[in-house]
């Protein structure tokens, strides 16, 4: 935003790529200045979130360009969605080890495609040479008091989740020759891997129904882990009724039944939304699948206490994967 | 902001240090959400900067951690400044190769004692495993059409720098060993580069008065260039006036003479405000010197054409370095 650092001469091409004449006309001021001048929607709150992906620890070296600008924008659009928030601008920072040409068009195009599906404009950023690392930064709107955060679940809600668990650590598991499945079922879970679709709709069509909402990046258990924590509630998951791919249950009975199991309940990358609402409203999210278009499930239930406890249909679940021990109540 | 990535745990206590209560009322939510959610002032416009500092490119390794967390947030800062804007909120994303609690607590403790003098609120971030990378994002605030933009230069215009320029550059080449300095004087130059003052009280003063700025931080010839290129004027600026420490002032009549002038108008990382004014302003900004605690030093014009031409009380400058030519109209 600043300009390029001295020294930082060539990467000034990188600034082609980045540049595009802003389309909303809340952008008062877009890339080019010290900073970024927007006109933020009256009668309404800023949601702010920042994701920082490093080359070997959130994607492989190698990973295509152009779905690597896909998943950062799309990694953030979740948080907002989780947030219930219409997404707005974006900031972009990189620091990459050369300006590859090549690689940098490809990046763009995977990044500004997303961002003019969901009418992102992207304002700002900075880029300078480095070990690979892209940190984006969201910015989002919510009418006032209409967020959705981690801390409002109560005894008695339902818990639901989005579209399918697992598939991303699946994908990467079969990548990383830890197993393997039919080459069919593996485009379709590199695909969810390498290119999530952020539920943005979806968020913000819960505002005023969901009463607590994450993003499931990290592993099921663990995103609402931090709910029951935020909300001070207890929160108990069917594993049997989360939503799957076929490739995965096949294995959940089957002598891989570990590894799918922490798929479908640690699994992370997925970018589903979790969240809980009063079971008073269970027809109006029902409801809300086909409005978005994607899957909903109810999944569990929210009870006093805390912590979260799998069961499978009732059932304790006996081989919960032991890292996730700690989570239990 | 979305927790952290599958495998970061020892990373949590990362968010101890970066987890305070906000002190602003308009920030909803702070940190430990899916995002932060702030109230924008009514009437204002939000302005954006970002920028990403890179281990061994932007500070060597080793650099003192406490100073560095200054540094990190007053080149923001500085952004924010010479925009006019009113620093509000910031987000901290960092990769980091360990997690070294002492590291941490004085990288904090930098970056939370400029960010408190200058009512900064840390309202999230992001950390991670990888090679060192500090991404901030700093969100400020402006009246609606208030904010300073590069594009505002007018033919007949002063051109004005704060502070002293130079001090940075000397002070590196220094620790480089590629010229000397009294001892004492080498303090001073080496916390310029590594805890330089953000111009924010200026910045804001500057409202109404000034017609363009920009921050100094890649040199000056390039960055009034911005100013001019963006204006769609010429700028002329006297070699002679630029202020200086007097160990730079020093060399600049001796044999490091080209090394001198090359700190003096292409030294990056002093952030100063350069900026035009309409010269029927110039008491009020020579007065602002006073208000704001800053020198200020009137040190060209503004005319039709456009680059940045340089001259010596008047006369042509033969010796200007080379790699800076290009800039001249």
């Amino acid at each position: 935003m600043s300009g390029l650092p001295a020294g930082d001469g060539e990467f000034a091409l990188i600034e082609r790529h980045f540049t595009r004449r802003s389309r909303s006309p809340d952008v008062v001021l877009g890339v080019g200045d010290d900073g970024a001048i927007v006109r933020p929607t009256p009668g309404h709150e800023t949601v702010y979130t920042v994701d920082m992906l490093v080359e070997g620890r959130h994607f492989l070296p190698g990973t295509n360009p152009e779905r690597l600008g896909h998943k950062a924008l799309a990694v953030n659009l979740s948080d907002l969605a989780a947030m219930g928030a219409t997404p707005r601008f974006a900031l972009v920072a990189g620091a990459l080890p050369d300006a590859d040409p090549q690689w940098l068009a490809a990046f763009a195009r995977g990044l500004f495609a997303l961002a003019d599906a969901e009418h992102v404009d992207v304002i700002g950023g900075d880029t300078t040479r480095g070990p690979r690392n892209l940190c984006l930064t969201l910015i989002g709107e919510v009418p006032a008091g209409a967020a959705l955060t981690r801390a409002g679940a109560r005894d008695g809600d339902d818990v639901w989740v989005s579209g399918s668990l697992g598939d991303a650590m699946l994908g990467l598991a079969v990548l990383e020759g830890r197993t393997r499945v039919a080459s069919a079922a593996l485009a379709a879970l590199v695909a969810r891997l390498e290119a999530p679709t952020p539920r943005v709709a979806l968020g913000t069509a819960l505002r005023g129904i969901a009463s607590a909402a994450i993003d499931v990046s990290d592993g099921l258990v663990g995103d609402l882990g931090h709910v029951a924590q935020r909300s001070g509630v207890r929160i108990g998951v069917d594993v049997g009724a989360i939503p799957r791919a076929a490739a995965l249950d096949a294995k959940l009975g089957g002598s891989e039944r570990a590894l799918a199991l922490q798929c479908l309940v640690a699994g992370g990358d997925d970018y589903e939304l979790a969240f809980t609402a009063p079971s008073a409203l269970r027809a109006e999210v029902a409801a809300l699948a086909g409005v978005v278009g994607v899957p909903l499930t109810r999944i569990g239930d929210v009870e006093a206490g805390n912590g979260v406890v799998l069961h499978e249909h009732g059932a304790p679940l006996a081989d919960v994967p032991r890292a996730f021990d700690h989570f239990a109540g």
